[in-house]
């Protein structure tokens, strides 16, 4: 089962902490709005027809967003984030 | 007796909560904008006239929209949603 | 006597609870923002004259809109509403 | 003395209330935006350069507005209103 | 010593009382955003070079204006209001 | 070492009380949102790059401007404020 | 590792207090919205894109920003913050 976001919305799933350790990055657990670092799952089509999103992000890339965008749901045990594109900060490469 | 939402309005129906059980996904009952799981019954004309929009919703579809989005209505015993197309988050395949 | 809305605006009127019985139709009376059921009297020029809006709605349409949208104005007895379009939810059919 | 309002403004007098009952229209009391009924005076520039505009009302034509919109002013002894055109609901016929 | 007003900005000179008297205006003291009466001093070019707003306002004209709209400056003595055009509401004729 | 001001931002330099005296320009120190008198210092690329804004203001001419517009920086000793040229009410000359 | 910034994002690191002595800026701190000098490591796509922002600002550039602007990260050792161009005040040469 997959889920397609609508517009210009992107579908995320967290990085484990213990990933997130290996991978050098530490986010301040202290700050107001606390960013996280996430995988892209899916792009909605406003995205990916738009000459000049459709290159700033793909599938499979580890990006930065704020912890309070976007709606959670969980399907076959897995957790998503669903939000939209501006809500990423950036891609982690 | 039929509602045909205006503008870029979409009517949807509620999944009922043993069907919304075998298909894998829950949402959160915890999260402070509860996501929930409906099917499209309607679709208004500003978005079946639109080259963009009219290809990502079609009648019959399982989406996931905000809770608080939308107006309730009962007819012939039966609640409906109407609520803009930008409310609906994903599209669930 | 008439009322000519201006602009993007509608004049409908309640349609009577009886009537609205018969009709199927139940608006939630618990609901936050509560729906009702009206007929179009009078549709704005601004609807008139725009191609994509003039043909999704006409005078004596049954329709859904939000209960505190728009105003009340009672001419010879009867009471009206004044709202804009996009305050209408749905047509019934 | 003559008051030419700027822009989309309109100016109007309220139509007294022996006036106002022959002329069959009660507006609500308890309302809480209550609408009043006046009489127009004088129509902006941009209002009278607009196609779609200047057809929708005339000097003379009696309107309904809400009654929080608006500047006061008294001329001569004779209270006048300036308001928006968009604040101006409909004009009775 | 002169004021030039950026932009769409108009700089005025507000009517003394008693002028104010025989000119025959009175403004209500106890309306809650209290309109004055001014003299136009200097207009910014944004108005200037506009071809619909250019024939709107002139230097000289009488204008009203909401009270709490624009900035009081004091120059060689006397007092200026530095507001945009939309804040002023009608010229006096 | 220079700042220069980035979009439409503009850095100003506060005049000194008894220069502001000499000019014959009073400010009241009662007003609610107390403008203030300052000389241009550097103006950004948007603004010289657009024909309509570029003759309204240049380097050295003394303006005034809302106390609260703007971020103040001190640089080797002097303070400064960078702003938006809207914020800028008028240039005195 | 790097971070791409999506959008008109820029990404910035803090300037030592010791080497911002040296460099004669001081930035008051009793300001309510203390502004921060900072160093440009990535820019956004769209502003790399855009013929007017591209030459506005460029890596390695000391730049001036809003103190609650943006979003700290930290990635191996190193603290980082995420901003849109337009939080960015100026640039100092």
């Amino acid at each position: 089962m997959n889920l397609k976001p609508l517009g210009d919305r992107v579908v995320i799933k967290l990085v484990e902490a213990e990933e997130k350790t290996k991978s050098g990055i530490v986010l301040p657990s202290s700050a107001k709005e606390q960013p996280q670092m996430a995988e892209v799952v899916a792009i909605g089509a406003d995205i990916l027809n738009d000459e000049k999103k459709k290159d700033q992000i793909k599938v499979n890339d580890r990006v930065i967003f704020s912890k309070y965008a976007g709606t959670e749901v969980k399907i076959d045990g897995e957790e998503y984030t669903i939000l939209k594109l501006n809500d990423i900060l950036a891609v982690v490469e």
